[in-house]
């Protein structure tokens, strides 16, 4: 019998990874995944961007490269990160992934051994969890509010548990919640980051999606201490396809993350890395992520429209100010795993909240997504939706 | 402070990683890298295949997919397998990774816990190590001869150590050696795998670069349990920018890869996936290859004549079969690390041996690439370094 890892006891097929192979079927209404409409890719001006490197400097494109990346993309990303995030770095303090995932796999490796402590809201992000486990971390969830993470119970943690490591959190549009937190949230959680020296992973895949309100300053913005490793992607601005996001650290961690990418990976794609930086180049990525703005903000409204419509008053859903993102909480008795076969049967899909949760630890909760469906489809799903649940209520 | 993952201290900054950011500079003789002849890709017919993507399925390609890739190129990654290393196998049983550097993270994270023990042949590849150091193994060496891995050596330490956990071989024109493994040590060695049914990585590269010599059929091939897992790529074969690589196993094996692939980075690019299989479909790759075989069957031949030249006798070096890589072993007291400056002074590099054991066991050996070096530059390095060595004799 083949002997395998421990950390492999941790990683299993999950019900949620079926449910987004369902989702994918044709004709199915998917608020499942966490996919850009794919109709606004900018797949001319890409086109343009791709041949426009190969013809100047295709042999370069084509070979190895460095392990953080290539640096005019880096140099891009820095700019790119003082101008929508207000944190001041440079190219030198950037490493290009294949994707966010791998800037989290990397966050759980360089952080944590076997039963460390990684701090993360409640609900988190799935990905994130996901990722973490393969460090075989204990995970303790902090609660959470409409702001956001409950900063008294955060220091209760701290200031007692002695085998805390890093704190994952997504500030801006949470992946699953929707929810963003307020400046003096930030201003607070600093504080503490700051009084008990944990380093944070910020992650935000999202926070140029906004579609009300003020834009909010990165926690890596308020980092005095170097104690801050920001996430960035391209996946939600301008394609998934490509891999490509990118960790943001103070010398000493990143040199860690650096050691990290060399063994795993080497380096991220040079092609995709040089096309995406030409792309920059040649077009406007902030008139392309406004257009997606437009479109999202849009889906985003109807939906929480057609929530209040056609969900009973039972379910308790948020009202994001950006993001892919809504979430909706329905009495406790309700198990949405148990709930989604009868609705996958009626073509609609939607994630369970069970997973977004270290331990399983709330059955009741549901993710939904609106980025990819249009206004008829999301009306026809909601409505869907909405009929499940009061099949599912106590009478 | 902050507290790092323990395996962090097995992964630091290396001399050879200094050598390999000098080797690249202008003017540099480079003996030292892995790279292929970059004069020698295919730049038109990949920006006609990419335009062919974006075109055809543009919204596709920059979009997320499946955890395993692009499911056409699997279907031909596995034809491939059959016609070129005669291994059956199907799209089901192909996971598509970041370059086969993932396949190696994987393998490690699958099988090792901290302590077990990986088998290795002596010296084997220094990326390789590199990526099982992040699981914290203790590495075993089975010594070599000029047929590879020595079979007796190989089942003594089957025999009596209860850690092993797995076996990483390179069966053909193995980095750094350039040796290749006859069939009978195929075979010998797949009996005591079967015996002791021990998990092996056959990581083969290089294997469609043979100049001369038979063919031999891949360790894979001959698994009737399900044991091998084989790590492929197209970094040597087309162009390692795309960072493209793949790990074939049997199922059990491969859902544990999956399931690890998942938490690590999703998935591979979509749109590199499906530029490589539209190229595969556009274009003649086995014509590619030969155009390859022949330049780089070439520049070995005539760095064997070179190094036959310029060496001194007491310089004993491989002449390889296939592959991108020669094997030079000095006396003893010579310690190649500490020569390396000196060669860089003249403008020649290459990679000091000492990396390509786990615990820096031997310092009198160098691995030298001739695969990106004209003919005037392979002549003039070597004898280059020949005279320094010359200098190095004891008289």
């Amino acid at each position: 019998m083949i002997k395998f890892a421990s950390r492999m006891d941790n990683l299993k097929g999950s019900a949620i990874r079926e449910i987004l192979k369902v989702a994918t079927m044709p004709g199915m209404i998917s608020f499942a995944g966490g996919l850009p409409a794919p109709e606004l890719f900018p797949v001319e001006e890409i086109t343009q961007a791709a041949v426009a490197v190969l013809k100047e400097n295709g042999t370069k494109a084509l070979q190895y490269g460095e392990t953080p990346g290539y640096e005019p993309l880096r140099v891009q990303i820095a700019e790119r990160m003082l101008a929508k995030n207000n944190i001041k770095t440079d190219a030198d303090h950037i490493l290009i992934t294949s994707g966010s995932q791998q800037g989290l796999d990397f966050s759980g490796r360089v952080f944590l051994n076997p039963d460390d402590v990684v701090i993360i809201e409640s609900p988190s992000y799935l990905g994130a969890i996901n990722a973490f486990k393969a460090s075989e971390p204990k995970f303790v969830s902090i609660p959470t509010d409409k702001d956001g993470m409950i900063m008294s119970e955060l220091e209760k943690v701290l200031a007692t548990n002695d085998r805390v490591r890093m704190i994952y959190v997504i500030p801006d549009f949470q992946n699953p919640s929707g929810r963003t937190w307020p400046l003096e949230r930030r201003k607070a959680f600093m504080e503490l980051v700051n009084k008990y020296e944990v380093p944070v992973i910020e992650d935000n895949p999202y926070g140029e999606l906004r579609y009300k309100g003020e834009y909010l300053p990165a926690l890596k913005s308020m980092d005095t201490k170097g104690l801050v490793v920001y996430l960035g992607t391209f996946s939600k601005i301008l394609a998934p396809g490509y891999r490509l996001g990118w960790v943001c650290a103070s010398d000493e961690i990143l040199a860690k993350y650096n050691f990290m990418a060399q063994a795993a990976s080497l380096q991220p794609s040079t092609i995709s890395a040089m096309e995406v930086s030409k792309f920059i180049d040649m077009f406007d990525l902030d008139a392309h992520v406004d257009r997606i703005r437009e479109v999202y903000g849009h889906r985003c409204k109807f939906m929480v429209e057609c929530m209040s419509k056609y969900f009973p008053e039972e379910a308790v859903f948020t009202d994001p100010d950006g993001g892919l993102f809504t979430w909706v909480e329905l009495p406790d008795y309700i198990d949405t795993a148990e709930m989604a076969p009868k609705c996958l049967e009626k073509n609609v899909a939607y994630v369970p909240g069970i997973g977004f949760f270290p331990y399983g630890e709330k059955k009741n909760c549901m993710r939904l997504n609106y980025s990819c469906m249009k206004d008829e489809k999301i009306e026809e799903g909601i409505s869907i939706l909405g009929g499940v649940m009061k099949d599912y209520l106590k009478k």
